[in-house]
């Protein structure tokens, strides 16, 4: 079968699923029997393109990596998100659009329009999964269609997809990781004697940290994957607020050095844990030996372990990628997952 | 729908099992309109006992468990494990005869038989997977049943679920890992201090170890699971003769404490790598550092690290269970996960 599919976000990750997609081609349609067109691309400062018989994605790509606008590629005139997502056709829609970790819009929206269409929708955005999750997941339900979002927690590396797929009728009493590379990594360098300002100009040096680390530093990231976690693993809605993260800003490097006298390293650890109908969370830097998994997960490596009723502490690590950036790619192949899923 | 479950082999994994269903009952009714009845079980050396119309499970193990045959609850005669297969009128046979690496029999024919009766066959047994592997698949498919083998390798925690359903179209390259508590035991008491020898009597304590260890010391059960993980991830079949492993007692305390200095380790690495159309695949000792994955794996704690051409290097580990002897209730978990996902 041909899948139509609408880009809403055309970032760095979106332009590496797109050429997973090319690259992988050959392989879903020998194993599945799936081709694929992408009809609607909506990019933050590149204009907008809509041809239900197939975009050039190749010159796309190439369009927008020398700041070019896509627009002369359309056959429709779309001047926004909406108009793309309305116009194309689209059976699949890729939600990438930036993060908004107070309201989740505009991706909110995004979706509600691409599910009502009939589309599927998958995204790599936080957003609309702490703030929508039911709503958008009683859509989907309700259209026949399927709301996915494996990439948001640990880049692309399965988690939603472990828990919903291997770990069947488990019950999950808690989880406990570290979702935050950059404040991993700052960290991890403070440990080797690095000056905190330096650390962070580092994270910002190697494109992990942003301009303003707020987000980073003080929790803010983690905290909304604790709550996405929360939100879809537990089917309990949480807020970012709700988790009122402590960040790693009170950390200092004479703190870090007494740990390390000890054998113990500060980490910013995730938590939460269902206790009775509640589920507690939070996020905050804390002393770990070395007799915890998080304690080996240095610099940008992430990871999480869960504890069920029938297997008591499972962990997911995925490791820092000495010479790679991380990032785009992975989180790409959670999108690209996330689409095999649906349409094996 | 209701399934009628033969088990074959009813020592403390598939006893464990029997208890998980039963105190699962509820949920696999609510969620998956899911019933089953016990209508065959075959016991090493406690009888064998049919009734289609359902066995009295509590009252089953209740024999077992007092070393009382369960033959008087048996309304079909019957006298061997295939008998009970034959007879059972069942939809799905839980293997869970003992192990045997040279052959794999006799758990072999008891999934051919189980096969072409129309169940679908699940096992705990490493022995069909790397001697019947292919010919197994091939003839469930001809079916149209399923052939599952989650618990062959890190007890029941999910690993080939989530290469199969988690990690689609992936390409793997490497994995690399500890897959036997035991050896791990060792080294870590080894590490502590403590004589080689006095560390196997301890594993053999706590009912890690067998009276005899060589399965386990000599590399035999980790070149198993690295055989049986080629044989199926990579469609590519090996045995553990071809793994050719070499154990740990070549491994002294002066080694271990020299490593220790380095802040080094020695583990039991099991590891294979695809090299263009061939599998090169090792059991051997070999020193890690803190930057390892498998550094932090102590005691009985297990893992594996997967390297593909998609997520570079994703672990997932069981940690080891302070105060648990592990394994019965874990191992039975993925006999459980693959019924549910063959029934959902």
């Amino acid at each position: 079968m041909q899948y139509k599919l609408a880009f809403i976000g055309f970032g760095n990750v979106a332009r590496s699923l797109a050429k997973l997609l090319v690259r992988k081609q050959d392989v879903l349609k020998s194993k599945h029997d799936v081709t694929f067109l992408f009809t609607g691309i909506s990019t933050g400062s590149h204009g907008f393109a809509v041809n239900p018989n197939g975009l050039d994605i190749q010159k796309a790509l190439e369009l927008v990596e020398s700041k070019q606008s896509i627009s002369s590629l359309s056959k429709v005139e779309v001047k926004n998100s909406l108009d793309v997502i309305n116009n194309s056709e689209a059976d699949v829609m890729f939600e990438n659009s930036p993060v908004n970790t107070q309201t989740g819009q505009p991706a909110l929206d995004h979706i509600r329009t691409a599910l009502n269409l009939g589309m599927h929708a998958i995204t790599a955005n936080k957003g609309p999964v702490v703030h929508g999750y039911r709503e958008l997941t009683a859509l989907a339900k309700s259209k026949g269609r399927t709301f996915r979002h494996e990439s948001t927690v640990l880049g692309g590396a399965p988690v939603f997809s472990v828990m919903r797929e291997a770990f069947p009728l488990a019950d999950l009493i808690s989880f406990k990781g570290i979702f935050n590379a950059t404040t991993n990594v700052i960290l991890s360098r403070m440990e080797n004697g690095e000056a905190y300002e330096d650390a962070v100009k580092y994270a910002q040096s190697i494109g992990l940290a942003e301009t303003d680390p707020t987000n980073d530093v003080d929790g803010w990231d983690a905290a909304i994957k604790v709550a996405a976690l929360v939100t879809v693993l537990w089917d309990t809605p949480m807020t970012p607020q709700q988790v009122n993260p402590t960040g790693i800003r009170g950390i200092t490097s004479e703190m870090i050095s007494k740990a390390k006298a000890e054998n113990k390293r500060y980490k910013l650890v995730c938590s939460a844990e269902k206790i009775g109908d509640k589920v507690q969370a939070s996020v905050s830097p804390q002393l770990v030996d070395s007799t915890s998994p998080l304690y080996g997960m240095m610099n940008s490596s992430t990871g999480i372990t869960f504890r069920t009723d029938v297997i008591l502490d499972y962990s997911i690590t995925l490791s820092e990628k000495p010479g790679m950036q991380g990032g785009p790619e992975e989180t790409a192949y959670g999108l690209f997952a996330d689409f095999v899923n649906l349409v094996k």
